[in-house]
């Protein structure tokens, strides 16, 4: 069951930089997570700033989407 | 009881730039531990490359380290 609770605003602002890239690129959350090797849902939970996403799975949507990961996080404080 | 496992190469250029800015920082892991939130030991195994961490410890070992999150990962590919 997705959680219906709010993300952080750290985490949200990830999502958000995910959301926009994803849609730069014109692909769908399920194209992405297939090229990212993560499942769709949990791309829809990161967007939504709904998880704390690992260094792998930054990196792994980073390269699915062409960005540099270091631009995903730039800036980003608690 | 600590990993004795490498850590791989994305962990490890993470935990190389942490150590460097550390280091520069003129401060212990225990101390980047303090300042971070985070347990002195997962300071050495972050260091190691030997855990992958979430968004929000980078974000906390960042910002105690006084750098942009941006340049921890910057650059790091699969």
């Amino acid at each position: 069951m997705p959680r219906t609770t709010r993300g952080t605003p750290l985490a949200e602002e990830l999502g958000n930089r995910v959301r926009t890239a994803r849609e730069v690129a014109r692909i769908s959350q399920e194209t992405l997570g297939e090229l990212a090797g993560v499942h769709r849902t949990y791309v829809g939970h990161l967007e939504r700033g709904e998880v704390n996403p690992t260094l792998y799975s930054i990196v792994r949507v980073a390269t699915a989407l062409e960005v540099d990961p270091g631009e995903l996080v730039k800036g980003l404080h608690l």
